[in-house]
């Protein structure tokens, strides 16, 4: 119903992107426009950050209703470089009538003229839900929608890819972790199958492995040191570490760590200029090894970097889309 | 006490506005001055915001000592669409001794050059004391009090009264809810008296009738059908649900809304071009049935907008007032 | 360690201020220099704060492992009159592992081009830890470090000594409270030792004696009556209430008061110009008497002025020497 609904509301008449709710109806154009202008966002170390007047006097509001420091602050940064005023609103709500209260609190932002909703919810279906509440000028983006989607993590991570590897069409990528609960899987193979991606391996531990109608034409395994070889790519989740002690069946970090933990040695079986990610925040030597987290194959600083750069070309793009609506 | 100390400090010498505390010692052409300041900042949706840059370069500090998302956003975003830096404090602080803390705070903020305290409190008098100790550079707005006081939302409620109904002294209002411990009310009523509206009914549920004595010249009743014909104007006041759980001998939340609720079929009651308001945040099918708070006669998100709007003149007059001083 | 490490990293090669970790190394001219550019943003009261494009298009983050409302607003305040886009941070970390969290949270928001991270933390030797991890371009300042370092507020400190009594060769200053945990009193001091001061008189009750040989060259005594004759400046420090009533072998915040508290009566024993100080916030009737505080003598309110005039000092220093990098 999610998807349905997105493909109804996500992009104007003229297939621009209106609001960003996930990125399985997105044209390989439209990505590759997105790519090019968060390219342009991007500057040096230490020169001053890109700034971009477009959307000077208008107001981005953060709404959180799931904890989040590395995503709610590029965002913030994002909107602000762009001229934007900031409205920060972490809240918690119980889940009884979530949804009626959650479309009070929207209506009554977009009454204080609004004009972006950026919005993270643990349930499914939230940011669909405001999408096809809001005013036809005013814009929602997903920044993370339970284990269903965070596209601008997606985008980040193709745009990172794009920066190493150039093409998309012949790339090899392995993804490493708990896929049954990740939002930043799902977005990932949603935005490579849609640029030309054929060889996705998705490696999930015992307890892990997701819905095999979720991920058609990707390699589902348990075997991480058979997955690698050839892979461009290596992108280990984030393991939940609450997850681990809760459930009793389930293995302790260290096994983890031995079993499913990308080490320096088993990077070695990847192709040798083969690029480590992650999304962040990282358990360090649980899911990958501090050495390699640090090495030089690592780009999981740049992805924070072209993480920003990303949310400001959403912004701008969703800003300049108005003239279609 | 709080009104004596009000009458002295929150008017300038030539009568114009300081401080907001309270509407009961406004004139009449004051609250036309700021009903016609705070119409100039409306804007048709989508189109930017109205912005006046009267606070450029000054600092705006939102001190809520009781949480409030909707009222500080509503602050927050007027004060930066007038240029103002804005800081936000959520304090929580013990009762005891808070009087001389919130001092301490105060004093210290106003060396940090903040030329604006926006202030909410659960305690009765405590914007008062903070307007009769500030230099008087200084200018202190009421974002809420107690039970006590809650003037621009009374001045918003005017404002769209004013939109819908053109005149205030042959207005019929009639105001459903816990009156004993609204300072919504109090305020609401406090404005239309000096408008000149004379027929005010309050309608309060058993248990949460006021004194009569802070209500002259309205009438007070507990029957909402008989109070509902001929009303040009229905406001419905939030019930707090803790209230309705914690004491054994009030009504449930259904026999509320059975009783005192404000159902389509009952507003057919009043007008037929009656308005119907509520304060946010709501009780849906509570003290209002969800079809009438969408209904066409309700005008509750434009109150959303007339208070940014009215916050804005609010804050633009108290700051152009310091020529006076 | 930590000092070490700052001697390192604290300066650029040519002597101007990189990070502000600790006035330990710091010389009599770069001092001065501060103090000279934090008097050129000082304003009278009522007029518009002085501001300062040398920040524009900057970011500074305020990480505050421990909470803090008045030093963050202040250092939120000086940077945002510089022009700087500001991101609060309020971080909450296990200590387990926190070395390795703080750190990737830094090389996060390194990646997102954050240009000064201001940092306050309860644990020693962060600060020096997040300065020898940054890239050359980024600053760290140091908002209050454990027991052992809080420059900016000795700094804001000798600033107010400096406007009211000019040198710093002859004067007599004395400190009272809890010296072997205060932060305050350890940046006073080595500032004051820097400027040349030779009188300086630590005042610690029982239980709050400094170690001796991190104070060399003062004198330490738990006699304040026999301490204040002849001082030109009474310091009174903040008291930890929770310190008192955890240990039972302590004093009542009324003994306390009783023995070491500030006092009209007390303050008579120094010069008759002495200035009164305290780093705030107060334990009115604890540490110093409420009429003392709000007495002829107290500087205390102009403190926090200083204390803003001196960041903004600090943070356009820092961006000013990037030249030199």
């Amino acid at each position: 119903m999610a998807t349905e609904l997105a493909h109804c509301t996500q992009l104007t008449p003229s297939g621009r992107l209106r609001h960003l709710l996930t990125l399985t109806d997105m044209s390989r154009d439209l990505i590759e426009e997105l790519l090019e202008r968060a390219e342009s966002y991007l500057r040096p170390p230490g020169e001053p950050p890109a700034r971009d007047p477009v959307l000077r006097g208008r107001t981005v509001a953060n709404l959180f209703f799931e904890p989040s420091t590395r995503t709610r602050a590029s965002f913030e940064l994002a909107a602000k470089r762009l001229g934007a005023d900031v409205l920060n609103l972490d809240v918690n709500m119980s889940s009884r009538k979530k949804g009626e209260s959650v479309l009070d609190t929207i209506y009554t932002l977009q009454a204080m003229q609004v004009d972006v909703f950026v919005v993270r919810d643990a349930s499914a279906g939230i940011p669909e839900l405001i999408a096809a509440s809001v005013e036809p000028h005013v814009s929602v983006l997903n920044a993370g929608e339970a284990a269903v989607s965070h596209p601008t993590q997606g985008l980040l991570d193709l745009m990172t890819m794009h920066q190493h590897k150039g093409r998309f069409d012949r790339l090899s990528v392995v993804i490493v972790g708990d896929i049954a609960r990740s939002r930043v899987a799902r977005s990932a193979v949603e935005g490579l199958q849609i640029m030309g991606t054929r060889d996705i391996r998705l490696v999930a531990p015992p307890g892990m492995t997701p819905d095999e109608k979720l991920y058609p034409g990707t390699t589902i395994t348990s075997d991480l040191d058979g997955a690698l070889p050839g892979a461009d790519v290596v992108m280990a989740l984030r393991i939940q570490r609450e997850r681990m002690t809760e459930k009793a069946q389930m293995m302790t970090t260290h096994e983890y760590h031995a079993k499913y933990g990308l080490t320096a040695e088993r990077l070695m079986r990847a192709t040798p200029d083969a690029i480590v990610m992650h999304p962040g925040p990282m358990n360090r030597d649980v899911e990958i090894a501090g050495d390699v987290a640090d090495g030089p194959q690592s780009v999981i600083v740049q992805q924070v970097t072209n993480g920003l750069a990303m949310r400001m070309a959403i912004l701008a793009m969703v800003m300049e889309a108005r003239r279609d609506r």
